[in-house]
């Protein structure tokens, strides 16, 4: 990483001196990254983690377009709707990148009156964010989602999404994690019985939002002040916003003298004790933290909400763990498909989007801590010559080999040294090399060098792809 | 289809009906589609033919942001810059989404310092083109590109890109098809001895590229009406642009008084020639035509040119077959690079692009009447139970099975009818039912259906996901 550093600020200097003759900058667009080979790699790693366990889990795939009509994603996501990218207005519709993938799958089964389905999405989402690259935060970035559409007994699928979490993370093995559920209607009655009016009940929301990154003082502060709650239905939220943990904390909640008397409160707390039975069923309650500061930002949850830290021992002297920032998250979200449909008809759904570029970091950093060599080809070997001149039998050789399905390279060069087509062997991690030469071409054989041992076997031209198929199969 | 057009109709009727009520229009963006579960089956497969075709040639793999800062793309596709997609400024640096992926691949090995690479990138680009959907014709496709970027001996890396789309083509079962090439020095050189003003070599490069489309009276008085060229120089350039054959055509250019003097087209015939011999190394050359009408449309191609079309025999009394249009195309681009380069380095580059919509088009109708029923999950065994009350049991077993790594299903209901859950079997062509009941739990076993022969066993428990692993398995 250092020499990539070193070559990034040559390049930087480079640049900043002949800016005067060149007009564009070479770079990409704010908050957006290229993937290189080593760090495709990487991706296709964690993308395969989660692309089995959704399939595990049997999920469909779908796609949907990287822009909506701007009027799709209009009033869906609150105070962050000005994030949104939008199109320029060249004629025709007024278009906005896509903010998240929740929102196209509702739009996506509003459209083709789908009442019922399992779905993951893999896609780029866009938003006009500030930037922390180091961290994991960009502009562009993946969401790997899977949802559960349809009229269904309750907190069955809402289990489900929690128990496919703990897999990923788990897989992934991203070190100790706590998932941190709550309830939209909790939230909401506990807002009401601390006297909270109706109509601030969003906006408190968003303030007990900020609660993972802020303290209790400023988020309060910012309650009182700005939105000028009463400092006394401030401090009845601040009582409650401390409180976690599993079905104890639920018994006691729906044993609140105030809670209790609450419709929305009381429902949601049922559901909360039946999540929990189902949590427990399923080995992976021990994982989970009943929070009730976790509120989630976006505007269309409306019953259980969650999200997933990762828990990061600094060292083991450290009591507490430290939060090293949220990998995924979701919850249900039961109007926001009847918003798109002509008649209103609502299908509830439930799902997860799992925060892709936060475990690239981590996998990659681990990567270069660890020193492992990745590959970035999957080449098996690499057809060479040792003379001059056999361009031709190189080839006649390589095109049999594709036609047969063997993965194989060969330098671009008339006349290359075999000692450098065994260097790029070692530098690309290729296995194999099948030498061409006079002898070999007479005696109808292919000397195949092992590049790990040096060994060289004689192979008969008939058994070449058979040869490499059994030298690097891999079961 | 007629179904989905008679619900798309129904739906359409709705809308016009709710219109009033209703301030936004149910659709995707014009020129773009969903891909519901059945397409994305399809786009995998196609896609996996394709990714293993270039892994199988050695290719890595990259990535790089949907958009790029404006002035990425300016003065790099000719005419068809008015075709750009711009976002809106809001504050900040100007962008556009990405035309192609391969002039942000040129800026990916400018800003990188790359000289030498061979990598392939499958990603969506954006056109505001007037959308022909039915024939796979969009405002967002997909691309799937493969490039060799390096200083190598003449023809080897242009030679491999033809190879590729040749087996694609063939891999893919698409039917007949043939490679036109050419060459953009031949084209200019052809230009010059027929008397174009040098001035005149790219617009007059447009009106050839019409000619797959357009027959020559039309593009000759576009030629000589609208761009002010000389009826004899138009009639010079058409007794050329007729021609189209293989290395007879080649050697007969090379002794033709005219071009033969020039010496870019000379040039250009030499590697030809060696183009030809390579490809019937790779005996491919049966499929290739060297065609001199085939212009291409891109301002940044400098040598080889080529595009893969489909051959479609309408009947068999048809004597000449039928063009159904373009599925790949490339050439070799060697100033593009140089054109990021703060120094004017230029990295000499070839490559080629499947355009996959069009072959998604006939996979799709290819399926429909074939009747072929393909799956969109790949769930191994769906868990059911026999009686009420067992839902606890039925989370518990598939909590199990999702942990062995076994893909699994249930229904999200309490007590659902063991008929609808065979039936849910049958719709979605899962294999397999593990049937918990009060006797199999007492018995330490779980009933293991077989769909398909509606033969019933018991398996003891432990032994369920060796079971279930041995008949879903494939090998």
């Amino acid at each position: 990483i250092a020499k990539e550093v070193a070559k990034l600020l040559e390049m930087k200097a480079q640049l900043g001196e002949d800016e005067g003759k060149h007009k564009f900058v070479l770079k990409t667009p704010k908050g957006t990254r290229d993937y290189g080979p080593k760090q495709m790699a990487i991706r296709e790693r964690a993308f395969n983690a989660i692309i089995s366990c959704f399939k595990r889990h049997g999920a469909e795939v779908i796609d949907t377009p990287v822009f909506e009509l701007k009027e799709t994603l209009t009033g869906k996501y609150g105070e962050d709707s000005k994030l949104i990218y939008d199109l320029k207005d060249q004629g025709g519709e007024l278009l906005s990148l896509r903010y998240d993938l929740t929102v196209p799958f509702a739009r996506y089964l509003a459209m083709n009156k789908i009442t019922n389905i399992k779905r993951y999405h893999i896609a780029k989402v866009y938003r006009r964010d500030n930037p922390a690259m180091t961290r994991g935060r960009y502009r562009e970035f993946y969401q790997c989602d899977f949802d559960i559409a349809g009229q269904f007994d309750p907190m069955i699928p809402d289990a489900e999404c929690l128990k496919i979490v703990h897999e990923i993370l788990s897989d992934l093995q991203l070190g100790d994690f706590v998932i941190k559920v709550n309830d939209r209607r909790i939230l909401d009655g506990m807002f009401a019985v601390c006297g909270v009016p109706d109509s601030k009940f969003r906006t408190i929301c968003s303030s007990v939002d900020k609660l993972d990154k802020v303290p209790w003082e400023e988020v309060r502060s910012e309650m009182v002040g700005e939105k000028g709650l009463s400092p006394e239905a401030a401090d009845r939220i601040g009582e409650y916003v401390r409180l976690h943990g599993g079905l104890d904390l639920i018994e006691r909640l729906l044993q609140d003298p105030k809670l209790s008397q609450n419709k929305l409160a009381k429902e949601g707390l049922g559901d909360m004790k039946l999540l929990f039975e189902y949590l427990t069923l399923f080995g992976i309650a021990g994982k989970i933290s009943f929070d009730l500061s976790l509120a989630r930002g976006l505007d269309y949850y409306t019953g259980v909400i969650f999200e997933a830290v990762l828990l990061h021992q600094e060292n083991e002297h450290v009591e507490e763990p430290v939060s090293v920032g949220s990998v995924a998250g979701g919850g249900r979200y039961d109007g926001l498909v009847g918003m798109f449909d002509p008649k209103g008809r609502k299908v509830p759904c439930v799902g997860v989007s799992i925060g892709i570029e936060r475990i690239f970091s981590i996998l990659e950093q681990r990567l270069e801590a660890s020193e492992e060599k990745i590959r970035t080809t999957e080449t098996q070997v690499l057809v060479a010559s040792a003379q001059k001149k056999l361009l031709e039998e190189r080839l006649k050789l390589i095109s049999e080999l594709w036609d047969a399905g063997i993965k194989a390279e060969m330098l671009y060069k008339k006349n290359p040294k075999l000692l450098n087509q065994l260097q790029y062997c070692e530098d690309t991690g290729i296995p194999l090399v099948a030498i061409v030469g006079e002898q070999e071409l007479k005696d109808g054989v292919v000397k195949l060098r092992i590049v790990a041992t040096r060994e060289e076997v004689n192979v008969r031209r008939e058994s070449l792809v058979e040869e490499i198929r059994i030298r690097t199969s891999q079961c």
